[in-house]
């Protein structure tokens, strides 16, 4: 069943990214908006005009996003967010804090052992730290390594705020799930609040942040949004992602366990190509003939859609789409450009990847690393003296 | 309504410390009983006999217990369990952990502030160090400083075994309550396991507790040690006491918040004297002629409560509880021994108490600090190689 978005909008209460936000946005930053913005992957927003106001105030602001470390390899999938939150950062140069939730993989698999799960975030750390994030504004950090300090100061904070019947409600949780579940938002909520960081921000700031997230995220910062504002603390902007469909079909998740359903970052440009070709869902005709005469329906094409996350040539994309709806491109051709699309990808991926070794990951991930204060919040930024939170 | 312990022992399922076990305690440390056993203010035990095995076979244990830290000074009933456990620790002279559960005041009194709580976690160590605790065994935490590292680990692996329904059925919460109150229970179990503590006891160790605490705290435990098995830690052993009651009656829990029911340790001889002669509940007669005639009560009366608890003659306190029923001994001679044993005590302790800078509290909470192995388990102990646990 197709994922209605408009719906979600109007359920989760959020705002949709328009062609006047994303005006702004090109006018302030002098960057034209990323393509996942261009084509709506990132389709939704609460209050990222507030954090462009800031942006054009020179006021400091940072991005918050994270990962449930489920599996040593990350996917596709899983890197489009990264990818994107990449160039915001390089867009804004502002800090960014990364949090890898292997407690939270833990609390929901009960198959997990808790090792293997801090030892998937590590190795998903390295797979994002070559995603080119800047070191000297990032933290990237393992919940089951950081939280204590400050950090749980705040968890502790937010659990006073948040009463089981809201965790349930937002959550869907039994009685029969685990208490660790019931209190895990406290845990994803304490990262939008720029105190849990006193190494980075100071331990008097209260500088907000900007979410970009998946859609289905949202409900936690729902909650953390309103313990913001009861916490006296600056509230949470966020930016939500559509899902990434698997090759199975447009309507789908990619999941990471589905071998066949996912192009993962270590796949070779050979098991690209079969992938693709195997298994990518066609909006093609059966034969030659038909496809030539009826078209193809590049909206429910996978193949066409991986290309439109990849290629930023908004006229090569728009040709490609007529052409193959037209009939003019045949499957096979296109597969074969979204082939070369993901292959350089993953290949150019792949390099970086080999170049991040122990110790970069360790200056990453290392939580007591002061950060210059003077890189805090970008060149064009006052750094205004920040406000310590009332509550 | 007075508390009927057989019926919570019952209810409970935990075992009457009977002559046997004292018989055994003492043939085998050498040590008579401390009053509070020999008197049964320590009345009940889990498994107390697996600890006292594992002394007998020179195996390591050690004692954890702990405060939840709701005002700046402690009061005589919060002594008492530091009074015995430090007892414990001079018999058995092994390693302590003392958990100060700042994080459950703050989640449980809606009306703290954390940075309050976690001040009276400050204050109470000194109350608590002034027992006389061996700051070489001893280790002091406040919940908001330490949960962290290998203790979150533990946190989380314990979270993941309980569920929402087990901590409402044993707790007894609402669905209006916050989900750091639900989760706590995590947090409380975890001290029982000693590699949440890798400083003291290497971080491959599985060394079983004994936990001395009122028997109000015995839910906690119980869910505790069905984790640990399921975890295949050792299960913590635990020995209870019965509430100490305020001045106000035997029947009722002294209280922090009620002033004139609680003698605190701050106060001078002179407000112990007016408290007890003006408000410690009396089972006298109303006249000193009804009273040498029909003769007092000393179950019901609060001065000789106390005088039980603190004078260790029992030959003395036999003789008193005599006099006092027969009507020889008068309310205001009763009083006047208490107020002197009080007095005596509180002063001792003051004078302790004004020893304790805060180098010295710093020292005893230092999460950092390594335990001479040597140290660990006492001389007489072997100090088995630590297996580590298979969780």
């Amino acid at each position: 069943m197709a994922i209605d978005y408009n719906h979600l909008i109007n359920q989760f209460g959020t705002k949709h990214i328009d062609d006047e936000l994303l005006e702004r946005f090109e006018h302030l930053t002098g960057r034209k908006p990323h393509l996942l913005l261009r084509r709506g992957t990132f389709f939704s927003h609460r209050e990222l005009n507030l954090i462009l106001d800031r942006y054009e105030q020179k006021k400091p602001f940072y991005l918050y996003t994270g990962r449930g470390p489920s599996s040593d390899s990350m996917h596709l999938g899983h890197m489009i967010p990264f990818v994107f939150t990449q160039w915001l950062q390089d867009v804004f140069d502002c800090p960014l804090v990364i949090q890898l939730t292997d407690d939270e993989k833990f609390l929901f698999k009960s198959n997990l052992k808790l090792e293997q799960c801090h030892g998937f975030a590590y190795q998903n750390a390295k797979d994002i730290i070559a995603c080119g994030f800047k070191l000297d504004k990032t933290f990237i950090f393992s919940d089951l390594d950081f939280v204590g300090g400050p950090f749980y100061r705040n968890v502790v904070k937010i659990s006073r705020l948040i009463t089981a019947r809201q965790s349930q409600q937002t959550f869907g949780f039994k009685l029969d799930d685990n208490v660790g579940k019931w209190h895990f938002v406290a845990i994803q909520a304490t990262p939008s609040f720029s105190n849990s960081f006193p190494q980075i921000f100071g331990d008097k700031a209260d500088i907000p942040c900007l979410i970009p997230c998946a859609i289905d995220q949202d409900p936690y910062f729902r909650l953390t949004r309103e313990c913001a504002q009861r916490l006296k603390y600056k509230k949470p902007a966020l930016i939500h992602a559509k899902f990434i469909p698997s090759l199975l079909g447009a309507q789908s998740k990619m999941s990471a366990s589905a071998v066949e359903s996912s192009i993962y970052m270590t796949d070779s440009a050979k098991e690209i190509k079969t992938k693709i070709n195997k298994y990518a869902f066609s909006g093609g005709q059966t034969t030659v003939e038909e496809h030539r005469e009826l078209g193809g329906d590049p909206d429910v094409d996978v193949s066409f859609q991986y290309l439109t996350f990849f290629l930023d040539d908004d006229a090569e994309v728009e040709q490609i789409r007529q052409d193959y709806r037209s009939g003019k491109l045949l499957t096979g051709e296109l597969k074969q450009k979204t082939i070369s699309l993901l292959q350089e990808f993953v290949k150019a991926f792949q390099d970086r990847r080999s170049k991040v070794d122990d110790a970069l990951v360790k200056s990453f991930m290392d939580g007591t690393r002061q950060i210059d204060p003077t890189l805090r919040y970008g060149p064009g930024c006052t750094g205004e003296k920040p406000k310590a939170p009332k509550a």
